[in-house]
């Protein structure tokens, strides 16, 4: 299958991510995390809802926020990703970020419910500092931009350890032609996974690249990090509902096992899907709304459940690829996955 | 069936209730609105962990640490109630309190998952202004008693609205007698429905109270307010698991329904269940653990159903027997429900 | 809320139920048991499927055909109800009879999925001796009618004991006003409970009647049943999706919990809803599908809610209504409720 | 990982698998079926129950059984596995053997749930025909074995295509090393995907072997088939609950994800394990029961994930490996996996 322009989740038209980075180490302090931000279409995503649904891997993680999309069907707010001790401040600060632009959510309206996702960084940041504050938060939402987009070990990915090596953010997408194109795009959090049971190396020789990995000796790679997590959110074009989307988390999760991962006891592996074909609009002055989807049986489905496999798979990788050797708490050093042509 | 010493959630052996309640009214702010904490039992419940389990009725929510909850079927923190923009505040301080007294969480070993339900405040509470910050989280968990603890208008239950009239905070328990006796204790805060669909009078009738409902101008109860919702917390000194407990939390939903609720759109309506009859360490040298549980079939198991039936149905009305006639924001008054005798 | 003209779930428009009655009693066998059948519309089910959905409240029981209505959202045959032995020949004899008027199912096209609910009757019935045949389920469809149709001791409900007494077969429906009427139909097979926990007489005068139970001897309440079941059938020609019939099946389940009900151990309590205010065509030449849905905050939506309470809640009722007192094996008697006005 | 004695489920000790075969091609008639059954144990499953979980990766499909086993925890018949529209009559012969075995079900105590899982043969067999009779449920159940067993186009796996070659049985297992020694073994019915998406080549590299796919005309390959199904049984002698044993299910949906499936709209694709470290008694005299299960973090947990990965890989691919090229109805004819050395 065909990729996007950019190769990443950015190729479905809308979707835009922002980062902010800590990176601070010394003998008092130490923050090596930060924060993501996913805003699912360039408008008011209170305002104007887009259908969404999740599926839980394996449920050993903190992501906020999925109770009322499996309720409701809808994503109502930017997806945010940071690290595990930070849910907090990032829902706070993302809650700022919506009531500034909606006067109405929680005076003559309703509430609003925020997603974030998270993982576990404590091996590099001084995770029970909580050095990510609500500013960040609001911060990551202003950096987001269309197009191409920092990866690897930048925003909530800074400090995230993949397969024992440095991961962090990846993404990737593909195009699913017919009559219409539709995109399908990935952006992953990874923090997950030993060194042994990464299949990259099939990967990219599956991929006709010349790259492989490096032999190095046992010793370099990471040993004593506890089970990490993944958070995956899949984005499309596509017009599919809520019962469709969960549909196509599950197969985002065939994607993540391709790459090797056992689904260790200890990762919060959670996967999160939305659609921008249309949207549901918060107010309505008439009591029905009509949408047009794909059916379940269009040739086009299966397709699009390939695609989300194939995208999450390479967004995994391309976090590995991206991803550069890092230094954080306690002197501790993560080295970059080591490839070599 | 029969009711434990304190008709309470605190009949079960451990289990702590603490509140913090904020009142404040002036031409510049507003806040009516507080944090309920409960604690499990009597020892860290990060090192001991309790079985546990939920259910969504209806997941027009934000409460947070489901997730884990659900895959690993214990909880191991407080669980925390708040209004639904405070849930980041209340999880930062919640966490806090928890990093204060274990040293190596997001350290040496894991991270720590924290549950937090909410209701939405806003009639009366300045929600968007979010009074609420951590340290209240830390006071309310200071507070924490055993035995009798204030019930109706305060904690997390200051701002809200039941059946139309004021709601908050109510309790109730049961006592299930056998060759052992268990209690069921149930906490909910109280925040849905409309004053004709609730059926305390039928209740109170069958209870033998000579306290019924003043008849009263209908202009008189409260109209406009948007869907609520209702946080359901049970808890049992039963030897039962995590599968067992979900049974619990949907013997609790029918608690709710028999109140009038007719489980609006709108309305959170979240159930957790925990039992502490045994805990869960956190670390062990052994890699088995060994449990004794009450078997589906035994005849206590029905009796424990009707227990958390029983004990939802009254606590969800001791929340209107104990709250007062409440004024916040923008000088709008809820009252009290009109009992008479 | 008003009532359809058959108060029944016959009122949703093109429903139509059909009964097939076995009662045979000698002393080398013994049948009192049968198959209800439920059509969603006038049409082929299988070429015009419907929206659906499902709800386990307790999932002791053994229904087929859940799993593909939770994956694709639909229900594509007729609904049947029967005793907990005699699926397997149900299952068959529907099949047989989809097969019948659709050649290329099983053949060019894709398998059919068929929904078999079921409560035990072995009580009264020789549940053992398997008297049902395909041929029945046949017979029961081809009885099938609408308007009015036989309650209580009849199809499925031949041999079911409710609340301790005759119960079986019970139906009730709710007319939703607004712009445009909706009408909430229920058909329950009713299996559970004991006489105390029984709320009947609370609703009846709730409803002005002067009926009420009479008071009998504790002697004469049937004692020693094993713990029954209840399937609940919703229909609905309200324009509403897969995601918004899962929130009526849990309305239902409230309706449930209003009449006494404590969901026993032992109680397979399963509710269906499905709409046919629209289908999904089998097979189509283009690849998307346009519908027409409420938005979940209608205020209409609220009252579908209250109505599926309502009517689930009554159609219980009803069972009772009908139901007269049967003798089956091994000379048992279960009596008929005792009413006396 | 190590495999086990047989290679196959029937390693974990008491696991039996029985076959019954039809093979029948006229011009007027034509069957290319079976039934395979699986026991858990060598003992009464109805007195002694196992531990049991079900995932649904997709459900498209129509096993019956698995809402009881989800609310109690606990499989209490064989598992057995046949056609689509052979689930009826399975079904029925399996409970007249169960009712042969234990005359007390559905008499003096509750009724039965069974288990049975089916794919879609219609390509080779004539399924609307229903040659499966009860009967044949009871020969497959007789025939069941220990030790070695045959695999490929044989049981319920006769008519079955997967990856667009002929598919069926496999099996496989891994022997977990620790103190104590586990085994993992699975039994799958394959019939899904088609050829190009096939990932065996890879896997036949990295397990050392000479085997490859030989190249081959395109036109060879099957390709009008629609989308099918697999059933994953997991069987394991580990200790552990019901809640662990739905972990092992989402891993085994990992290891079909390995074997390059996309997980196509129309596949069934259902997971089902047991473990029978331990059994629950159906009835007894006390009312609590005690077990001792691994705790979630024992770091034999993780190689039993894995276990369950690698194990429903290979016993996919085992069912490749043993098919032979099959005719079935209308002269139709599946090669066999185009395998050269």
């Amino acid at each position: 299958m065909n990729r996007g322009k950019w190769n990443s989740i950015t190729d479905v038209p809308g979707v835009k991510v922002g980062h902010v980075t800590l990176h601070e180490n010394s003998s008092e302090t130490s923050a090596c995390t930060g924060v993501t931000a996913i805003l699912p279409h360039e408008g008011n995503t209170f305002e104007q809802k887009v259908p969404a649904a999740s599926f839980i891997l394996n449920g050993f993680g903190k992501t906020v926020g999925l109770i009322q999309v499996e309720e409701l069907g809808v994503i109502e707010s930017p997806i945010m990703l940071t690290n595990t001790f930070s849910v907090g401040a990032v829902l706070e600060g993302t809650l700022q970020y919506m009531l500034d632009s909606n006067s109405a959510i929680g005076d003559s309206t309703s509430s609003l419910n925020i997603v974030v996702g998270e993982c576990n960084d404590s091996y590099l940041n001084a995770m029970r500092e909580m050095k990510i504050r609500p500013a960040h938060a609001l911060e990551a939402l202003r950096n987001a931009e269309s197009g191409q987009f920092a990866q690897g070990a930048v925003g909530a990915g800074k400090g995230m350890i993949c397969f024992g090596k440095k991961g962090g953010i990846g993404s990737s997408s593909r195009v699913v032609d017919g009559d219409e194109a539709f995109t399908v795009g990935v952006l992953t959090l990874t923090n997950f996974g030993n060194k042994e049971e990464c299949l990259i190396d099939e990967w990219l020789k599956r991929n006709g690249s010349s790259v492989k990995t490096e032999i190095e000796q046992p010793s370099t790679s990471f040993e004593d990090k506890p089970d990490g997590s993944v958070i995956i959110v899949v984005a499309t074009d596509a017009p599919v509902n809520e019962r469709q989307l969960k549909r196509l988390t599950k197969r985002a999760a065939i994607g993540l096992g391709r790459t090797g991962s056992s689904i260790h006891n200890g990762s919060g592996d959670i996967i999160i899907a939305f659609s921008n074909a249309y949207t549901i609009p918060h107010a309505s002055e008439i009591p029905t709304i009509t949408h047009t989807i794909l059916r379940d049986d269009a040739p086009v489905m299966n397709k699009l459940f390939l695609a989300a496999i194939e995208a999450t798979e390479e967004a995994i990788y391309q976090s590995l690829l991206h991803a550069v050797t890092t230094t954080g708490r306690r002197g501790r050093t993560v080295e970059k996955w080591p490839f070599h042509s």
